[in-house]
């Protein structure tokens, strides 16, 4: 069960309503990241608190531990983990790869470039009828197919599911992708018949890589199929130019009226850059790294960071940002949180955490007004300009 | 500033209520640790949620990071850490002695036996002036004089402080913790006269160590002096029989209508005996710590400990505990605190450190109501029943 309004429109920019089983998601809108089903240190209350509609955990981790059926024992994933509002959970096909290639999440985001390798997959097994892997947690064998993923992510019971996707690195020849791309088209057509539906959502993703005719075929047949949204997946390319240049591409052949996730995209920078693009939802574990790293997103240099650890910050008796209302700026200074991090102190993650959280809602509050009021365009010269 | 009524008595035991200048805290209460300005891995908030009254910082590691100078320029402790209610700091003489005995803290409480040390301060250099010792952070020299400690504990600002005194070891011969009792009291005169007052209070520290003769003379002095307060402290010998004879040699020697504080002792059994033998206020990062290594305090066996990692906890859907008004009992299952464990998550560890000092805080309640009853006897009996 999804339903997708569309309240108002800025160019290719929409601002909308997702309304789920669980509730309600604003767009363009945010999945912060609950890989494990449970955000990196920091309580659902306080997530809720800080703004955050939505989130998303994974498939491939919950179904390796705690396993499926300890979830939905639990009566699913949203009584599991205590978040009673909208939760997505991806198929966890990303993961399977991932698995494979090291670091291919920087890959993927074009963070560096690898030789290409002859046989990337020779570590995991994939054939037509899905993938084999191997459990970090005990070396078992999984396997995962688009039918019996699709029962993983009914037993977990979210509200938005995503259908089981190969996801191809950047260094891999471009035959690679393209006989991946052609394999999750048909991946995606047994993921559909193997859905349930019910009070499920379920978003089919659209591949291709860097290459403009695999991301037109890739979508066209993707939209043909029919799904209730669409993920913009797969190798985003090297640098965020290119991802502008796919989702620039791609928009124009999904159905209007369905919405659009970004999948792993969410810099502050990137939400402004997506919305203008018409991309209704992202997901990105940003926020919560950062807090881990000790830092802090604020609307200034540079790229919208703030590095507690660094000296200089030591004596500021200040909030992390003037004119923060998160509950975290609200009661702490700039110095005690740089006490924290340098004490080591496992409290700065969840402070840093809200506080970054916040930020990304606040900044898609103001996307969303900006898009009402018709001017998306200078909200972008002003984030921008800002860092 | 401090005020001590006694509402009810039940043999030695007694209810009451100190006051502070930030708020009152019931007794038998419990002071939760959050020695660096914060509770590990727990917001003051969710403590408060859950039951704590009061906390008490460590005035050596604050002296070293971040420093007087920066909290004092923050408004104080209380703003820094965003803590309103009562608030203690102790002296750090223990952590300074600490620091050249290893694992002194097992000591204290008798865990392991040494072989005597013939000069066991041979790293910190003691002499009746004060100590000298190095900062674990960079290696810089710092001097502890009763004088300057106060001055230290008046810059954080806490409601109550501690007489800087040298805590010794359970191993050293009788001839040095007998010159450490004279000496601590020579100090605890120093510490009187610089201390300046105010909204603060000031406890005295009784020594002595496991000789009953420099325990009485220890508390005759203290009590001579004339204090806000009375600590219990130095080595509380091996056994907890051991520091039950302390503490019922010590008891009749101190003002009754002063509160009385047991140092560092806190387990839920400890809380009972502890009562019934005329303690008023205890400090313990048990709670804390075991939430970190994964253990719940609940009424039963082992010990008052559930280990989650265990795996027959695996799949149990129940809360922590039966009948336990904590945050994370009314919302999470034993078996999604325990998959957090296995994950790895750090968010196990502020759920189980609430559950903890709940479980901490309701125990005192009942201690509190059986005493207004007559009946702290009985309780004791049950409680020691159910571990």
């Amino acid at each position: 069960m999804l339903r997708f309004r569309i309240l108002a429109r800025d160019g290719d920019a929409r601002r909308g309503l997702i309304e789920t089983a669980h509730g309600s998601l604003e767009t363009p809108g945010f999945f912060a990241v609950a890989t494990r089903a449970a955000l990196k240190g920091l309580d659902t209350e306080s997530a809720r608190r800080a703004g955050v509609q939505a989130l998303i955990c994974n498939s491939y981790h919950l179904a390796v531990q705690p396993g499926p059926e300890l979830v939905a024992a639990a009566g699913g994933l949203h009584r599991f983990m205590g978040w009673p509002g909208v939760l997505a959970t991806d198929s966890g096909g990303f993961q399977v790869f991932s698995l494979q290639h090291g670091q291919v999440a920087d890959e993927l985001k074009g963070r560096r470039r690898l030789p290409p390798i002859e046989d990337p997959l020779a570590a995991v097994r994939v054939d037509e009828e899905g993938a084999v892997f191997r459990s970090w947690l005990d070396g078992s064998m999984h396997r995962f197919t688009p039918e019996n993923n699709m029962e993983l992510q009914r037993a977990l019971g979210a509200d938005l599911v995503f259908c089981l996707d190969e996801c191809t690195p950047f260094h891999v020849p471009r035959q690679y992708t393209e006989a991946a791309t052609e394999r999750n088209l048909r991946w995606a057509r047994r993921c559909l018949e193997a859905f349930s539906g019910g009070a499920q959502a379920l978003f089919g993703i659209v591949h291709g890589g860097v290459y403009p005719d695999l991301r037109r075929r890739s979508a066209a047949g993707i939209a043909e199929l029919g799904f209730d949204g669409f993920g913009i997946g797969d190798c985003l390319g090297e640098t965020k130019l290119d991802w502008y240049g796919v989702v620039d591409l791609v928009r124009p052949l999904l159905p209007d009226d369905r919405p659009r996730h970004l999948l792993g995209v969410g810099e502050p920078d990137d939400l402004v850059e997506g919305a203008l693009r018409g991309i209704d939802t992202f997901d990105c574990a940003m926020p919560t790294r950062l807090a881990r790293h000790g830092q802090a997103l604020h609307m200034g240099r540079p790229r919208f960071r703030i590095d507690l650890a660094r000296s200089a910050r030591r004596g500021e008796d200040g909030p992390l940002e003037e004119g923060c209302d998160c509950h975290t700026c609200a009661r702490f200074s700039r110095a005690y949180l740089a006490h924290l991090l340098r004490a080591r102190e496992a409290l700065s993650v969840p402070l840093l955490a809200e506080h970054n959280l916040r930020f990304t809602a606040r900044l898609l509050e103001r996307v969303r007004e900006a898009i009402s009021a018709g001017r998306l365009r200078d909200l972008r010269t002003e984030v921008l300009a800002a860092a």
